[in-house]
């Protein structure tokens, strides 16, 4: 099975397919060629929280703003799966996780180079250098294509919540296509608070286990498929009712907090 | 064979493939991940027009409004196939159609309730409690799975129009993308009709075969791919020149009563 | 194998899909349906960029303005594909360049026409005569269809470029969906100019491999993955910056000639 994402919308990853399918009679899903342009770090967020639902398989991800320069192309084997992709930290988040559900350290990643003749001559590195890299990863495998080690690689991790205090501190990671602000606060910090109210940089929230557990257009701090704190809106955009955007912070406070 | 539906975008659906291709090897096909947000009656009226023209098979349907509230996960059995989503009324139409076309009564559906541990608990039920239940009853089948007939369950009919008279009454019951006003009379009525005038609304418009027979922003009056008069303009938006949207009363009388 | 393409958008390729895997189990793969609405010439463009990577297919193409107008339906045959659409040039690039690739005269296919009992009574002619069609053609095979050869079919050609002399004009035949504007002048004419900078239509522009070799909302010349001279700017949009759009003249000139 090959996967395949991209920022490409329409129709330059049938060129993608068109290529793998003269190489190999994989299975192909796509997981989404509509990610922001050029925008790698949310790519890296959704790939980190839909990859990891997948069997063991190769990931074709072309997310890639330097293409052309002389950016490494790479493979990342995290054991049971393979991540091919630019190197410029998109394929990190997801293969770190990968590797900590297959029972690995997750700093413990094999990452290879893809050779490529002349890195800097293709405007479509999609078509002509991954996507054959990532039929080859599937029908010859990683041992007999014999890849050489990375000398290094682009790092990219999502900022960690403080959680220890009684507040807890965050930040916005990314904000989805229904406008919910998703944070990279754990799930775990409401526990105590379901059908509660928090304050939520400064202003009070219901906390709520589902976006109708609120009114059409009423805001709510919830916990998201990705197991993170949301701040939502029901049928309506959390971002703009709350104020906020990828990056900014986000204060959690208990009422008991605010009273003491 | 499983296929998909959703108002989900990009890229919520590939974790739902990702969930049911770790328990099957079933063909994947998604009908659309574009339904309108949360229209439930647009929905299952694209279901009802494109279901029908596929093999037997698991369909699975997410447009789920009342996620995370206690609203029932069901399964209904039309006999060839299974369609799996939320009691909500979204299936209901569809349903209908594939019993009957099975050479059954529409009335005499088997629905089935999918045991949920703790229905409130999640906000992504496509994920976690739809994809592997289209699974298991693709692999295992509602017969071993033994799932419990529904006490009641949510009901979705469309209008039925009034043909009996000279004049013709029915609504708008869906705009598709390209503007053509969907309306619940049948295309029947327009056989004596085709090449002459009817009055839509107390205004004269042109019978007309297919778009292109009248000139580019014209309107005419037609029989859509769904057998449905639908009221449109050639290359244009046939809700913005007739003035209709979903749930506008529709008439269509001929010019001999207009004259009569 | 089959490929889709259209104008469709959603949910209508599904119903095509429905009927074409009631046919045949070919594997089906989306190539696009985001084509510009019933515009044929850049669809035929994006045809061919993207089919000829494609391994030997039946390849299904829906874009018909004139759908329920006489026009024929057509099957093209180019040696290892075949190409099954309506009768209008959307077809012919494409065909004509698999032709050559497969070693042929691209002025040498072999065109067949498709029965249709009734071609003025349909509004989706792709559900039920070109899917159809196509899921023929995979399975049963042109030589046993016998379908007869048309008598004539509709032209398309994309202009040519005047490459000869040392000023070099073509023209814009399609901007894609980032606002590139690629033209029909081969990628060669640039080959003496890397890293010097061209007079575009009388304006100087640098002469880049890739995008991101210029900063951000500059704009460039350089050679797209469809092998053709491009203007563009690095995540932006050239259409724009270069006031140019499909037909624009485009002229290239080299600071020398300028200067002499």
């Amino acid at each position: 099975m090959i996967t395949l994402s991209s920022d490409f919308g329409s129709p330059y990853p049938a060129a993608m397919k068109g290529v793998i399918l003269q190489l190999s009679d994989a299975r192909l899903v796509d997981v989404s060629h509509e990610f922001p342009r050029q925008d790698v770090r949310t790519s890296a967020f959704w790939l980190r929280e839909v990859l990891p639902y997948f069997p063991p398989a190769v990931h074709l991800v072309v997310v890639d703003p330097g293409v052309g320069t002389d950016r490494n192309a790479i493979v990342v084997d995290t054991g049971d799966h393979q991540l091919v992709g630019p190197d410029n930290g998109v394929l990190l988040p997801v293969s770190r996780r990968l590797a900590r559900m297959a029972g690995g350290n997750e700093d413990d990643l094999a990452i290879y180079e893809i050779p490529v003749d002349d890195p800097e001559s293709a405007t479509f590195h999609g078509r002509d250098v991954f996507a054959p890299a990532a039929a080859a990863v599937h029908e010859t495998g990683l041992v007999d294509l014999d890849y050489p080690i990375v000398d290094g690689f682009v790092e990219l991790a999502f900022p960690e919540p403080d959680t220890d205090g009684e507040d807890v501190r965050g930040e916005v990671i990314v904000v989805d296509g229904f406008g919910n602000a998703i944070t990279n606060i754990p799930g775990g910090v409401l526990e105590a608070h379901w059908n509660e109210e928090l304050s939520v940089n400064g202003e009070g929230a219901p906390v709520r286990r589902t976006y109708a557990a609120v009114e059409p257009d009423e805001r709510l701090v919830t916990v998201g498929s990705h197991g993170n704190v949301e701040l939502a809106v029901n049928q309506g955009r959390g971002d703009e009712s709350f104020g906020v955007q990828v990056g900014s912070a986000v204060e959690l406070r208990s009422p008991t907090e605010r009273n003491g």
